[in-house]
């Protein structure tokens, strides 16, 4: 039987903790997590200390378009195919300093144990990714850079996505200095992402390790009301157009989309964009973020038309104007099944317990899935919280993810090339 | 009987239509509304606009320590009591430029006309004011000025009110220079304000001139209800403690408890901060501004009790904790009987259809109650509409407004003091 122990491969533990806590550094929030959205000026100093990071390191830095970054490290002939590895290190608003930020920094560090590992014999190159606004946080939608990589967006479509100041990401990017020009670089012979969980399924079974199967589906939407902006005071009850009061109805009807699904679909609004928001004024317009995610595709689509004739009927019932996008739509789909065993061998052959599992969430790995072999490892996530300044990953949990990571990869750079 | 026409009064009503557009100009919106809210530099440069304009006619300016500017006018012994009349400047973040401006520009205008006819013996003085932030738009709660100077608020309470990015009244009016010190003036012997309808009975009814008889009663609620941030994705459904989903169903129950009444109480929520409000995370908390408004004072009283009881019900059944806070607490009120038959006189005999009718909205006028003989004058809103950059009064309507103020102050200015 193969021995998956990665020998040779030695991973500086301490240097990981160091680099991981001076990201976590920048953009920290006074509750210990971070306030990093994409293009911010804390992620674009992030991305400085990274980069310098890999550029003191050799790896041969290039930004493309759209602000990914690709530290690109030869290990074996330089025509040779690549392995990618890596994540985001943009955060929601108050976000964790695990989410994204781990998958990064522990790619550096397993990709920089390869290249100290100069006695091994390796058949592939390898490159370390930081993808631009995965969270979708600061523009929509989410999962952009690595979108654009695998070309389900265009450059241009990204580039024109605007925040809700009406600042594009094109200008964002300009004004942290990660508008790059060079071109992205090949598609890989795998991709491999370290993530935490965001869940609580590892921590209640006892597992380490998380090895993903494949993904939920999503649709999500973003559903604008207009109704008609008036004095909260003199206008009549039976005059009014509450664009606010059918959002309220709507937030309603999404839960009980899920309710009736007796939780098998999980409905959610964490947005509105209320105009004008002011307390004396009817709402004129409001847009609701709502998204739709089970394992079930044909319960997806059936529950995605019954959100859309929610809407339609609120609208219509309260006089008020529709206009529905539906800005996400992926099904649920399964990663590579042959990278899920090799990830649950490395597992099991270093002593963990791995755990198949499929993301709910999204992730960028969700939009290489289409393009090449594409694995996610997951570590688990304390009382299952994310997107949470509260959200933690014991150091025990992340030093067993970077091992199964270095393992993984360590396999991957040293299979022999199909002809 | 006595000659109501107010014979040697003379309107300059150029001079009106002049200042009114150059006023409506700044923080003018595309859609040819206004965006000034209280103390923004837009509402500094409108006040210093009208300064300027009073200062050259000879008014002597005041600015108290909560920004309420005082011009005033002595018309008779400078020891005799005042009157006083003006209105507000601020607006809402998308409002009209009829709301507030008309007042504060009419009032203007008859002062002045009271300055130059110097053949008439008055036995009161004359004072236009610019009240702060009646809107509460920027600041809660509204009518904030006239609430000091009525005494209802301490000026540290109003200086340390904040905005959402936490910036006080006292730092914002410190940057336009509206943070005055002077004493403000003794208490008037009568409040006079010109103001727009913003509701469609005066149009309804074909009636050009409003007097108002009294104020409805409202109650303001800020609900802060307070769950769990967390990932929309794999969050399951019975672990949620989700802000904007109890947020939600309380807008819906406030409607509920109108549509109970039959419309007899007006309920509306048109502002809710939410946080982080980002599409992929369930929101950790919400706070709802909500308002109750009705003539009928024990209906108030009883439709405020159960709004407080659905908003601990929600969040109960949420999971969520609850914070509310009653910001304002009106009782439906009256004005003073015998100048609301003088605005009536004097409306008829200068050819006017004078109908009496109640503010629904909150202003300035009802801060005063408690203190002085105090009156409202109203013109028609066309169509109802109002905190909309469609708000519109016709010029007849305005002049005529204009008309029956100086008339009815050209009565008050003369009438004989009381020992």
């Amino acid at each position: 039987m193969k021995n998956f122990t990665s020998p040779g491969l030695l991973l500086d533990m301490a240097a990981f903790h160091a680099l991981f806590d001076a990201v976590a550094a920048v953009g920290c929030t006074p509750l210990g997590g971070l306030n990093r959205v994409a293009a911010s000026h804390e992620d674009g100093q992030s991305r400085d200390l990274v980069c310098a990071w890999l550029a003191q390191r050799h790896f041969k830095i290039s930004v493309d378009r759209v602000g990914n970054i690709y530290a690109l490290l030869t290990l074996a002939d330089p025509t040779a195919p690549w392995v990618l590895t890596g994540s985001h290190l943009d955060s929601q608003p108050r976000g964790g300093r695990f989410d994204g930020a781990y998958g990064v920094i522990g790619a550096c560090i397993v990709a920089d144990a390869m290249r100290t590992c100069a006695q091994q014999q390796f058949s592939h190159n390898l490159g370390v990714v930081i993808w631009t606004n995965e969270e979708g946080a600061r523009f929509s939608p989410s999962m952009l850079g690595s979108g654009v990589f695998a070309g389900r967006y265009t450059s241009d479509f990204a580039l024109s996505r605007q925040d809700v100041h009406g600042v594009t990401l094109a200008q964002a990017l300009g004004q942290i200095g990660y508008l790059g020009d060079s071109e992205a670089p090949a598609v890989p012979a795998a991709y491999v992402e370290l993530h935490i969980e965001q869940g609580g399924l590892l921590e209640i079974s006892n597992a380490g390790i998380g090895v993903v199967e494949g993904n939920w589906g999503a649709v999500k939407y973003a559903v604008t009301l207009r109704g008609t902006a008036a004095h909260t005071g003199p206008t009549p009850m039976e005059q009014r157009r509450d664009a606010l009061l059918a959002a309220a109805k709507l937030v309603v009807a999404c839960r009980a989309i899920s309710d009736a699904t007796f939780g098998k679909l999980l409905t959610s609004v964490g947005r509105m964009d209320i105009e004008p928001n002011s307390s004396n004024v009817i709402a004129g317009s409001v847009t609701v973020y709502a998204d739709l995610r089970t394992t079930d595709n044909a319960l997806l689509i059936e529950s995605s038309l019954e959100f859309e004739r929610a809407a339609s009927t609120i609208a219509a019932d309260a006089k008020i104007e529709v206009d529905l996008q539906q800005v996400v739509n992926r099904p649920a789909g399964i990663f590579d099944t042959g990278l899920c065993t090799l990830v649950e061998q490395v597992a099991t052959a270093k002593g963990y317990r791995p755990m198949r599992l499929s993301t709910i969430a999204g992730h960028d790995a969700i939009a290489l899935c289409p393009l090449c072999p594409t694995a996610m490892i997951f570590v688990p996530s304390k009382d299952g919280i994310s997107h949470n300044e509260a959200e933690f990953t014991s150091s025990t949990d992340l030093e067993a993810g970077l091992d199964v990571l270095g393992g993984t990869l360590h396999e991957l750079l040293r299979k022999p090339l199909t002809p």
